[in-house]
C-alpha cells in the first residue's frame, strides 16, 4: 500500500529548523526519556573501510511516546577533501514508531547531527553550569566550536566568549564567524588561560591526548567535553574526572567505551561505578550542581535518542508546510 | 557541495529489475567476493520494539571492487495487518564506496530483498543441485515460495514443480500464481511426498520446528533451506545436516547463530567445525557436489553482501535512464 514519503535536502532543513530554545527543549526531553527508561538504543553499527580510508556509523533509538524513530547513517571518508568534498556527510531516515513505515528521508549531510550535538551542549550547560556565567570558553575551531558557543549562550547569556585552538588563525576565523553574538569575543593565548578565566568551558576537538589539565580546575567551573566519541579520543586529563565534584555522562554505557571515562577507568582512577546520567539530573533523580563553587564535568558522546528527537522535531516543524519533495512509494 | 541523489520507488524498481540470470550472476559474484576476502560485513544491527510489536534490522556490507555499498533497513511491525498495512517494508540506501556520498535511496518496501534472496536460491541450486533436476519441490506458500520456484527454474529447468504448505488453499493459490511457468505444477499431499519425488527442494517457511525429517533424505537430493534467519527458526531436522554428504552455508558465522546449524550444534550433532561457504564452492576453493547421487544441503540466512550487490546492480541498470526522482542535496 503506497504512502507518502517526504524527501528533504540540507538547504531545506536549514531553512526549517535551527539552533534555538525549542531545539534545546526537544533534546532535553530526549535525555529525560533516556532516564525514564523504555528507550531501546542498540549499540552503534560501525563499519571500518580501511581500503577506502572511510568509516560508516549507524545509530538509532526508539523512545516511548515519540511518534517516530530515526536511523542515522554517518559516513566519514577522509580522502574526500582531496576531491574537494567534505569528509562527513550522511542522512537520517524517520520511521513511524507505530507502523515502521518510512515517513521522511532527511538528506542533511550531517546538519541535524550538528544541531542535536550543539543542543545537547546547551542542555548540559542549563543543568550543570553555574547559574551565573560571565565568561565562556570554547576549545576547538570547527563547526561545533561555533555551534556550541551559540548553544551555550541560549541558556547562559555570558558577556564574554574566549576561543582557543591549536591554529591561531582558525581561532580568529571562528571568532569572526561569531561576531554577531551579543557578547565580547576574544582569542585566548592558551587553553590554560581560557579555562582560568571561564566559568563554562566546552571542548569540541578530536584530540587524542588531553587538552585540559586537571591542575587547571577551579571552583565554579563547568566543563562539557563533547569531542570524544570513540575509543582513543580524549580531551580532559582523566584525573580531572575524579577531582571534579560531579562527573555526568550522556549515557553511562557509552562514556566508558567512547568518552572521557574510558581513560579514567584504564588508569585505575575511577572507582565510583556507573556515572550519573544527564537525564537523571534533568528528571531530578540525581543531584546536579550543589552550588556556585562546585566543579562539574559533562561528557557527551552522542546518542541515537538525540537523533530520533531531532528528526521527530523536524517532521513536526514541517507538518502542513510545502517543504521538500513528496514521493508516493 | 551538492550532488544528485536518485530516489526510486518500489513500482519503478519493479519496472527496472527483475528475477533473471543477470540478477543471479550479480548475487553469485557477491558470494564469490565473500569467499575472496576483504568484505567488511558488520553484525546486523537489530532493534526489538516490544511495545510496538515491531523489530528493525539494519544490514550492510562493503565489497572490494563494487562501486557502492548498501545500507538496508528492514522494519517488521506485526500489528500492521490490522491497519491494512503489510508487516514488512523498508528501504535501501546506496552510498559511493569511494566517497561515502549518498547515491540513491531505493524505497523498495522489501522488493530488492525478495529479489536477492530468490537469486541466492538460484546460486545455491546452480552450484549444488544435481545437474539434472526433473522435479523440484517448494515448501511454503509465501512470496519466497513463488520467487524461489522461478529462480530455481532459471538454472535447473525442471519439468515438474511440487508445492506444499500447511494450508492447502494457500498452496493451490501459490500454484495458480505460478501457472505461467513452463512446467507442470501440482500441490503435494505431504512434505514427505514432496521430498521423495524431488531432486531439488527449497524450504521457504518461518518454521520453528523441522518440516523436513532426516529419514526423508535420499540419494540425488539437494535442499536449500532459506527460511531460518534468526535464532529459534528451523526447517530441517538437525540430523539431516550430518547425514548429508555436504552442508554448505551462505556465511559460516551466521548459520551457527541464525540458521539450521544452530540446532545441530545445540544437539551436539555437529563436530565438523566451520562449514563450507557457498562462495568457496563458487570459487572452487571447496568441493561441491561430487556426483548425481550425493545429498547436499545449503543454508541461506541472508547477507549484507547480497544487499550491496543488488543495490549496485540496480544503480547500474538505471544509469542514463530517466527513472525515479533526482534530488540535488
Amino acid at each position: 500500500m503506497a504512502h507518502d514519503i517526504r524527501i528533504v535536502t540540507e538547504a531545506e532543513l536549514r531553512g526549517a529548523v535551527g539552533l534555538d530554545l525549542d531545539t534545546v527543549r526537544v533534546i532535553e526531553e530526549a535525555f529525560g526519556a533516556l532516564s525514564d527508561g523504555g528507550v531501546v538504543m542498540p549499540p552503534v553499527l560501525s563499519m571500518d573501510l580501511a581500503e577506502a580510508h572511510g568509516e560508516v556509523d549507524v545509530k538509532t533509538a526508539y523512545i516511548p511516546g515519540f511518534s517516530g524513530f530515526a536511523i542515522k547513517v554517518s559516513p566519514g571518508f577522509f580522502d574526500n577533501p582531496k576531491l574537494g568534498l567534505p569528509s562527513l556527510n550522511g542522512l537520517m531516515i524517520l520511521f513511524s514508531a507505530q507502523t515502521g513505515l518510512v515517513e521522511a528521508v532527511f538528506l542533511d549531510n550531517g546538519y541535524l547531527t550538528d544541531l542535536r550535538t550543539a543542543a545537547a551542549g546547551a542542555v548540559a550547560a542549563r543543568h550543570l553550569a553555574p547559574e551565573r556565567v560571565q565568561v565562556a570558553g570554547v576549545i576547538g575551531t570547527g563547526v561545533q566550536a561555533r555551534l556550541q558557543a551559540r548553544a551555550a549562550h541560549l541558556v547562559r547569556p555570558f558577556e564574554r566568549l574566549l576561543i582557543w585552538g591549536r591554529d591561531a588563525e582558525r581561532a580568529r576565523a571562528c571568532a569572526d564567524d561569531l561576531s554577531d553574538m551579543k557578547c565580547d569575543i576574544a582569542v585566548a593565548d592558551s587553553p590554560a588561560d581560557l579555562v582560568r578565566d571561564s566559568q563554562l568551558v566546552i571542548t569540541t576537538t578530536p584530540a587524542r591526548a588531553p587538552v585540559i589539565e586537571a591542575a587547571w580546575l577551579h571552583p565554579g567551573l563547568h566543563i562539557t567535553a563533547m569531542g570524544s566519541d570513540q575509543a582513543g579520543k580524549t580531551e580532559i586529563d582523566p584525573k580531572a574526572l575524579v577531582q571534579a565534584d560531579l562527573y555526568v555522562a550522556d549515557r553511562a554505557a557509552q562514556v566508558e567505551k567512547l568518552g572521557e571515562l574510558r581513560g579514567a577507568i584504564a588508569a585505575g582512577l575511577w572507582d565510583r561505578g556507573a556515572p550519573v546520567e544527564l537525564g537523571d539530573v534533568i528528571r531530578g533523580r540525581a543531584r546536579g550542581r550543589q552550588g556556585q563553587t562546585d566543579i562539574t564535568i559533562c561528557d557527551l558522546t552522542g546518542t541515537g535518542a538525540q537523533d530520533t528527537a531531532i528528526a521527530t522535531h523536524v517532521m513536526a516543524r514541517l507538518a502542513g508546510r510545502d517543504v521538500g519533495a513528496v514521493i508516493r512509494a
